[in-house]
């Protein structure tokens, strides 16, 4: 890594400054008494469209070429990175394909539809969505932004912690939830970069631990299941994203299904904000394994807010 | 009344500064896409306990003499002003009981109880309640304060609408829910005495309008149902807040039980944060009646944020 990685993480910051929110960082007191700590929560799911993925979309299209952006951009995703890529591209007024699976949630594809965007269905298999995707590219000539294993979105990802650490200095760790890897890599590289002294954490369900087990093996691994309620975190890691968070990532801290639950209520009728599964990974694991957080400044990062409210009232 | 009426709203502030957290101001670019104009939301859900009724607990404490606080403080509430005193009442170091009626749903009697006051169980109907508040003044020589007819609680509430009108300068019209006049009294006389040219007014469930009617008769008018969802607005107005309202709030604007649901859940999903019934009084009242804010710069008083989740997603 050489210093012009540090200039692109600013530029990053420059680039989609006036279209990503600043978003507020809270603090409960009442958490900080459970966990011995003094606790931050970075509350992305005060962004636009709910979740940090507007970060990484935004700095995506900021950085292509005009011809590009005359073509339109093309992703997969039946979440957050969807509506993020549709309302980014309306923002810059660029066209946006997204493929979905043909059993995405209504309120997700409405979303989406909000927004602008064409939608393509296609089956939920990967090699589904890469076809469709292929056969998109190949009919109209659409750049491609991946999700999460894409430099320029972990660059965009990384202005969260930018933010972040300037707000709140002095930070100890920074605790990020973990799925496909683009959050995790970006944030570890705004930290390093810009607060060396702060580690960086990750918080995954055991139910989907690839990114614990890569990080033991060395090598990416992959998940066997995707049954964890946290929706956001059941992909793998990327070729690119995964040699980062290798280099600058100090553990993954691992929570069950039921710890999840637990976290997302305790921060929905205490702290009276909505969070999504995904982002109740994080707190989970800082309530989990408040032994190693006592004492010190922890920075949470609360990805997101696009959760299915009524559903998971019902189901949990 | 007297330049010395101003003299204590700021008084108030300073008193309950150091107690009360100064609360966020959030936005909604597609709340101000919906009505036309800027809104801006005090977050009082973000206050200790969750409500504003902090404040005012805390002010009306805080005026107290030794001798009074050496016997404590009584009130009766089922809602969040038995919370407000039994915390406040706990920071300062004296004794509190709190007259609830036997139905109190069990995680309110629990708050309290957690804050260490004592709770004195009594029958529903207001007769009970001041019977079991006599007997305890009675025996223990405490001091009563009143949940919303009084006046040192309607100064502290008061700070709620200081900190807002320093927050965001200029507010147009600044819109508080109605219940039993305490907040609405409070907001009046900090907006006529800081901020003249802000106008104040009333959102009233229309199955509770008797502040809408008191305003109309220009007499303190009656309740026949207690039949909202909005369980913070059932009481009627005073005889110390409702001359306050009378002078100095322009209107009360009327919703449906449909549009406080459908408000409450539009800032649950979209502003990712969690509203009680009575607070979406106010957000139902400003998107019912848009045509009225249109260009205008709304302030929102988001009361509370105490709303049993489970219960409101299955019954709405």
């Amino acid at each position: 890594m050489t210093l012009s990685l540090k200039q692109e993480i600013l530029n990053a910051r420059w680039r989609i400054d006036t279209i990503v929110h600043r978003t507020p960082v809270l603090t409960s007191s009442t958490l900080d008494n459970i966990i011995g700590a003094e606790v931050f929560l970075k509350c992305e799911n005060f962004q636009r469209m709910g979740a940090y993925k507007m970060r990484g979309a935004s700095h995506a299209i900021a950085q292509l070429h005009e011809e590009q952006l005359a073509k339109g951009v093309v992703t997969h995703s039946s979440g957050n990175f969807a509506q993020a890529i549709a309302l980014a591209a309306k923002i810059k007024g660029v066209k946006a394909c997204i493929v979905m699976p043909e059993n995405a949630p209504a309120v997700k594809v409405e979303a989406v539809k909000g927004y602008g965007a064409e939608i393509v269905f296609t089956g939920s298999r990967p090699i589904d969505r890469e076809q469709a995707v292929n056969k998109v590219i190949e009919e109209t000539g659409m750049t491609f932004i991946h999700p999460s294993n894409d430099m320029q979105v972990i660059l965009g990802n990384s202005t969260c912690t930018q933010e972040f650490i300037e707000t709140i200095p002095g930070l100890d760790i920074i605790i990020a939830p973990v799925g496909g890897g683009g959050l995790l890599a970006g944030t570890a590289l705004a930290a390093h970069w810009l607060s060396p002294m702060t580690q960086v954490w990750a918080a995954e369900p055991q139910n989907v631990d690839d990114a614990f087990r890569s990080l033991q093996s060395g090598q990416i691994e992959i998940n066997e299941t995707a049954d964890t309620i946290a929706d956001g975190l059941r992909t793998n890691l990327g070729d690119i994203n995964f040699p980062i968070i290798k280099e600058l990532v100090t553990k993954v801290l691992l929570v069950s299904e039921e710890e999840i639950i637990a976290a997302m209520w305790w921060v929905w009728e205490r702290m009276k904000i909505i969070i999504e599964p995904s982002s109740a990974v994080a707190v989970a694991a800082v309530i989990r394994y408040k032994d190693q957080m006592r004492g010190k400044r922890i920075g949470i990062i609360i990805s997101g807010g696009n959760a299915d409210i009524r559903k998971l009232v019902v189901s949990s």
